[in-house]
């Protein structure tokens, strides 16, 4: 095939592929508040979160976090993020789980974390709210599901919601829009070295 | 089991867990810059890049970001991190590769794209650079790899770089430090939501 085929051979290409995705683009044409959930055990998960609230922040819109486990908070993101005009952000855990051992007390904060999130839930001048680790309030029992199920599908019809961790039920894949499951392919915590300030923290 | 044997079950767990999780925490002791690649059809790559971005500003590291194929200039993340002290932000591409459709031109394209890239991997004042979207260029042929990943391997010892978009090479997983790949299991836009502010762009 001579240059100039190519050439046309990958316009040609390029020109289906285009009218495939215009046509695609086309029938989306909803605006909604979406249920995001980043799951797996990639790394990448809770930073995706923090792009979309530079995106929402961005945009204008004012952002809600609830950090669920890291009861740490020296973190980039919330340094970062803090000083930022249109952003409210809790540190609502008392540390992982292996760190407190006792299921009782986890519950108790749980359970006043989710009030905090509960009110945020319902603040229809949030246009996004991030619940970073969540799930292992969930996948540990510490909250009841289908009251948090309840509240996210009560929230204002434009307002988006973002929710990270590992082992997500299923129940809430079914109620979110998007589900991206991080598969961990490769991580250099296993080659030995330790989390680093900018990328992991 | 009664409550009380419940609860001595799930600390002795937890504790066991504890141990673990120290053990692989003390055995992971280097600092280092990584090569961080986030690939797959799932959303959330460039999202998690930009929430690193935000991570590294919260630790006061400088950053540089370039956007690869988006020749669009309206985004959250664009107009949110340009206003940031800290931050050197380029969009190198001429739009997405079917609305090009010259070959040609997508390589020159690129070519110029990576002159800019190489400036910013040697200057050892930038802890995290951002390549979003660098793939596309890779698996279309349009950059040269083995020069990709000889200019990677020559930055500086502690400067992270993220890497993101579909279809990342094998090889440059290989070179990498950490791989997550975003599996797609639901996305709002096959239910007929555009893409939406704040999360999506």
């Amino acid at each position: 095939m001579s240059a100039t085929d190519r050439e046309e051979s990958h316009r040609a290409r390029m020109q289906r592929k285009k009218a495939v995705v215009d046509a695609a683009i086309a029938r989306a044409d909803r605006d909604q508040g979406l249920l995001l959930v980043l799951t797996g055990n990639g790394k990448g998960k809770s930073s995706s979160a923090f792009g979309m609230v530079a995106r929402a922040l961005g945009h204008g819109l004012r952002v809600g976090v609830a950090q669920f486990i890291k009861g740490r908070s020296d973190t980039g993101e919330e340094a970062f993020f803090r000083a930022q005009p249109g952003v409210t952000w809790h540190v609502l855990g008392e540390g992982f789980t292996w760190e407190t051992q006792n299921l009782a007390r986890d519950r108790e904060t749980a359970r006043r974390a989710w009030a905090v999130v509960a009110e945020m839930l319902g603040d229809p001048s949030l246009g996004l709210i991030v619940l970073d680790e969540l799930t292992y309030a969930l996948k540990n029992g510490w909250l009841d599901l289908p009251l948090v199920l309840a509240d996210l599908a009560a929230r204002p019809a434009l307002q988006h919601v973002v929710i990270t961790g590992r082992g997500a039920p299923d129940e809430l894949g079914a109620a979110a829009d998007t589900v991206s499951e991080l598969r961990d392919v490769k991580h250099a915590f296993r080659a030995g070295v330790r989390a680093q300030k900018g990328v992991d923290l």
